[in-house]
C-alpha cells in the first residue's frame, strides 16, 4: 500500500524542536516533505511575499529525509512553493507546527502557524495546525505526539469536511482526553513599550495582555485551561452568514 | 452634536491616491485621523510586528488635516497602534482602503486592508473594507464616493452585528446598484516565476490566475461580474460551528 505523502510545516522555522517533534511523528505514518521558513516567521498571518523574491534551499537537517527545503518565505509561501514548485503531485495532508506558544481562540487569526494550514485547506489539501501552550524554546514536546499521531491517522482515515482545517492546541499539561471546541471569544490588550533611539527618536514595542471575554465551557480557552487537548475546526469562508439577512434588510 | 471620530487606513501607504479618496469622504461626515502604512503592504494578511521595533510619524498630506501618521509597520499594527497611543478615545468608526485592486473571495484572507478593518472589528469597532477592482494606480476613485459615503452613513447610523466587517468591493463600472453577498469559493492557482540570479543561484517569483470555482448568483465574484457594488459581512470567528457534530462523532 503506498503510504500517504505528508507536506509538514511551520512558523518558527525549520531548525525549531517543534517542527522537528512533528517531523517525527509524521515520520512514523507517511512519507515526509518539509517546505519551512528558513527564519523565524510568527505572527505574520496569512501574509505572502508578493514585492519580493523567493529563495528555496535544499537542506539536510534529519539524516533520514532527502526532502528537507528551507525557504525565505512567509509560512504561507512556503505552503503555496511546496504544492505548485517542489511536489510532483497533490499531497494527501499538510501538518504545521508544533507551534512554540499558544493558537487557540483570536489567535488563530494572527498566528502563521496556523495561515499555513489555512493554505493548504483552501487548495484542497487535509490540513492540521499543532501549537504546544509553551513558548519555551526547549519545551517539552514527548507528552504530545501520542496525541499528533492519534489526530493525523484519524483525518487520514474519516477524512476532514470540505473546507475545513483543524486548529489543534495542548495544554502544558495534559490532564484529560481530547475536546472539540469553538473558538473563544478573546482579545489582546495591547500595551505599547515606548523608548528613545540614541538618535533621540521615538520607536515602540508592541506588547500586549491575552484576556479572554468567554465564560463558555465549550471553548478552546476553557478546555486548554483545563487540561484538555483542544481542537476546533476552522474554516477560510469568512462570511458572516447569519448577518446577511439583517444587511438586505437596511435598503441600500 | 458630536461629530464621529473616524480612523482611517489602508495598504497601499499613507500617500495612494485610494486613501486620499476614502480621507475625502470621511472628511465629509466626521473627525478624522489618519494611521496608515508608510510603505506598501499588500497581501500582508493579518501579519503583526513583533520581532522589530514600530516607528510613527507625524506627517502633513491633507493640508486641511493636522491628525495623519505614518506607521512602519503592517496595517494590523497601524490600527494597533492607533487605537492603543494615538487615539484618546475608542473611535465610531474605522474605514481602510480604498484598496487599488480586489479583495473580494477569497482575496479578503490575504488582504492587509481588510485585515485591518477585521482588527477594528475584534477590538470592538464597526469597520468597512473598500476596496475598487482596478490596480491602476491612478483609477478613478470619484464614481465610487457616493457609495462610500451611503455605506458609511448607514453603518454610523445603524450599527454593524457584533463580530461583523462590512467588505465592500467596487467593480471597475458600476451599472447596478449594491448587492449584499457571501464570499465566492475561488482560487489562486500559483504559478512560480523561476529565475537564476547573476551568481548563478535559482530565485522565484510568486505569480498566479485566479479561478472563481463559484457558480453562485449570490456571492461577490458575480456581482462584481455584473456591475454591482458587492458587500460580503465578514467574521473573525473562525469556528466552522457546522463541522463540530461531526467531529464529536469521531470518539477521539
Amino acid at each position: 500500500m503506498t503510504k500517504p505523502l505528508i507536506l509538514v510545516t511551520n512558523d518558527d522555522s525549520i531548525v525549531a524542536p517543534g517542527i522537528r517533534a512533528l517531523i517525527a511523528v509524521m515520520k512514523e505514518i507517511g512519507d515526509v516533505v518539509v517546505v519551512a521558513p528558513d527564519s523565524p516567521q510568527s505572527a505574520m498571518g496569512h501574509a505572502i511575499t508578493i514585492n519580493n523574491t523567493l529563495k528555496l534551499e535544499h537542506v539536510k537537517i534529519d539524516s533520514e529525509l532527502s526532502t528537507e527545503y528551507s525557504c525565505s518565505g512567509t509560512p504561507v509561501d512556503c505552503v503555496k512553493i511546496a504544492v505548485h514548485e517542489i511536489l510532483k503531485r497533490k499531497p494527501d495532508l499538510c501538518v504545521s507546527g508544533i507551534n512554540h506558544g499558544s493558537n487557540s481562540s483570536i489567535n488563530v487569526i494572527y498566528s502563521g502557524t496556523m495561515s499555513a494550514a489555512v493554505e493548504a485547506g483552501i487548495e484542497g489539501i487535509p490540513a492540521i495546525g499543532f501549537s504546544l501552550c509553551d513558548f519555551d524554546w526547549n519545551a517539552d514536546f514527548e507528552p504530545v505526539k501520542k496525541y499528533i499521531k492519534q489526530i493525523t491517522e484519524h483525518v487520514l482515515e474519516k477524512g476532514l469536511p470540505e473546507g475545513v482545517i483543524l486548529n489543534v492546541n495542548f495544554p502544558k499539561e495534559i490532564k484529560n482526553g481530547i475536546k472539540i471546541c469553538r473558538q473563544a471569544k478573546a482579545i489582546w490588550e495591547e500595551e505599547f513599550d515606548k523608548r528613545r533611539n540614541p538618535q533621540g527618536k521615538d520607536y515602540y514595542w508592541l506588547t500586549g495582555k491575552f484576556v479572554n471575554l468567554d465564560k463558555g465551557t465549550d471553548t478552546d480557552e476553557w478546555a486548554l485551561e483545563n487540561g484538555y487537548v483542544s481542537i476546533v475546526p476552522v474554516q477560510f469562508d469568512l462570511t458572516a452568514h447569519h448577518a446577511i439577512q439583517q444587511l438586505n434588510s437596511w435598503g441600500l
